[in-house]
């Protein structure tokens, strides 16, 4: 398959949608520590850091589209012209670590007492499931944007919580299961959030 | 990030660029054992069948899209006016299997005594180094449609061949290299290219 590149335009980072334009404004008004930020931009940030520091090599996945048209104008890049967003059927982040295959999935919630599952799909729970099946490592990172928190949560926490919720009970994770069976990841600058230290403590807790 | 979704619209895998297309038609003519299947045709049926049998985890990363302009028709799905194809950082199958990080790229040539390196990109070579330096598995997928054969290269041998290149010397890997120290892919029907069999032969090989 030919790849072609914009012919003189500036490069860009993905998609910004309208939801996530304006929260990241939000962001702004709000909060000084997370300087526009948003959390998948925190993330690029560190995983570049992991990768330039030879730490890890662990990228977001690109966001699936299925291209309807394209266009080849004479002498400049190959244009889409119509293109949907699919559904994912994996995670958005994965990689390799010192030898663990990482999957993770990042959310954000405004919330200040709990994390909504609601913020979860069930293909991810199915993806995280089969992962560690195979004996990769799995977990949320979840940022409380207004208390400016992010935690390292294992995918374990999170499928206890999604099996009480398809069984009628609670919707929600609250703050302080989070505080005692994630890790807290503090905001830093470089790398900005070190998720592999969180989960360096984490793997140290789970095998004797 | 709101991903929607194609409202009525049929479900179409990935690019098809014109070249992809004229191989394809190319190979119909060819080969009744490929049966008009690419390479990428063969190994998401392949990754399918091991996800769904729960042998692995591995898939095809989406292609990376600079998207510059979204519509958002009434009632319908947003729709992508204006996209370009991006520069991919990493190779294009990844995952996991066994504990293992699995990284790999898949490449045809139709070549019949040499795979040419010019196939190869920088950034992939890049790519895998890194990997192996975090302890995942790196290998090629190399198919030479004209012979009806598929190799698992490790990612050892062509990056021997790359440095060789480097410093100025033969720019492709003799077929007679790729049998003796890859492995041959026999084609067959469920999964289409068990290239984890071949791996297994390989890793116990390495490791004795």
């Amino acid at each position: 398959m030919t790849i072609r590149y914009p012919n003189g335009k500036k490069y860009k980072p993905v998609v910004k949608t309208d939801s996530t334009l304006k929260k990241r404004t939000k962001q702004n008004n709000l909060s000084f520590s997370n300087r526009g930020k948003s959390l998948e931009d925190d993330l690029n940030d560190t995983n570049s850091y992991y990768l330039s520091m030879g730490i890890a090599n662990i990228h977001k996945k690109p966001v699936p589209i299925q291209i309807v048209k394209v266009e080849y104008p004479s002498r400049s890049a190959a244009v889409i012209r119509e293109g949907y967003f699919r559904t994912p059927s994996t995670t958005d982040y994965n990689g390799v670590w010192n030898g663990y295959y990482i999957d993770f999935e990042a959310k954000e919630t405004e919330n200040k007492t709990s994390f909504p599952l609601k913020n979860i799909h069930l293909h991810q729970i199915n993806h995280m499931q089969s992962v560690i099946k195979q004996r990769g490592v799995a977990f949320f990172i979840i940022r409380f944007s207004t208390l400016n928190r992010d935690f390292l949560v294992p995918f374990s926490v999170v499928n206890e919580a999604w099996n009480v919720m398809e069984q009628g009970g609670r919707k929600s994770i609250t703050l302080d299961t989070i505080e005692t069976e994630g890790i807290e990841i503090p905001l830093s600058y470089t790398p900005r959030i070190d998720y592999l230290t969180a989960l360096k403590t984490l793997l140290k807790i789970d095998s004797p």
